[in-house]
């Protein structure tokens, strides 16, 4: 067992709905030493690939980015959501269901931060059904730009997101991956990655 | 002129309405060499005092956040925005307004990530009418700890929040204070922080 997986049995809290609730190290409160090891992981898992830029999406995105991005001295872009664009002529667009807030969201990177030919790294804390690893994947293909890995803290091996995603051949990592989680009984089983 | 204020002059755009975009090294676009340096500078003014989390709110403080609670080895709190809160029971809930979305936002940290007799040192990326930080403070207070200081990146000298936070006795510092920006000339002068 890793050290994220390790972290989330000892304070991570399942509720019911499918929900993982992990906001006193991940997502709310962000423990800095757990933040640090995340970091030094990815940086580990996509040793020898070339990255030019890491790519997120606001809010809890942010602080995984901008650690890794201190490791590779690179710069972050995180990807903002709203539910109405003004204008698309300046931006990048796309859409993502978010199901904490229950409601279809623009997602959008402004142009001149992302460029043809660079190489983009996407980090997430969370994957589901893949939704914002989606449209995120798709502002950087509009940009002309190559997904050269996805990597996300927690995956929610219950639902489809990361299946579709390496069944497509992007490089998926996934720190911890949930096989399955239970209210009831408080018990996670994580998927052995060895 | 300090290295922030120097990426301002070469990187900042003023736009209508006293408004000053840097959204290509700090809140969209973030270089992680300056935010290095926002960090290290920020770790300089507060020399010698006790610092047990740091404070911040979605989602642009929280790369500064990040990389100073990475100094410090402290836990990291982002503050969340939200129109609805359905309870209070679990939440310390404060209110402000904001400038960038025109609409009053409920602003609240988890009760557990709060404790009383925590020093708290609030970070944010900009400071103007001062809003987003005496929510932040507020929130602080309910939790009966002490705001042992409030350091923004950008103070909008012309706007009343940094003093007033400077009359209530709240040790705040700003790394560049804009004296006054011109749409016209794209002109912006800095107070002089020596």
């Amino acid at each position: 067992m890793n050290f994220l997986e390790e972290k989330i049995l000892a304070d991570g809290k399942v509720f019911e709905g499918n929900v993982l609730k992990v906001d006193n190290f991940l997502n709310h409160q962000i423990d800095i030493d757990v933040m640090r090891q995340v970091a030094c992981e990815f940086k580990r898992r996509f040793k020898g690939i070339q990255v030019d830029k890491i790519l997120t999406i606001e809010a809890s995105g942010i602080a995984i980015a901008v650690m890794l991005a201190a490791m590779y001295d690179v710069p972050v872009v995180f990807a903002k959501k709203s539910q109405t664009v003004n204008s698309v002529d300046d931006k990048y667009v796309s859409q993502a269901y978010s199901f904490t807030h229950k409601k279809m969201n623009n997602v959008f990177v402004s142009r001149p931060y992302l460029s043809a030919g660079e190489n983009i790294l996407i980090v997430d804390d969370f994957l589901a059904d893949g939704k914002a690893a989606n449209a995120l994947i798709d502002i950087v293909e509009q940009a002309g730009g190559h997904v050269v890995g996805v990597g996300v803290a927690i995956e929610k091996g219950q639902q489809n997101g990361g299946r579709d995603l390496r069944q497509r051949g992007i490089k998926l990592e996934s720190l911890a991956i949930i096989e399955s989680m239970d209210y009831a009984t408080q018990k996670i089983i994580f998927r052995n990655q060895q």
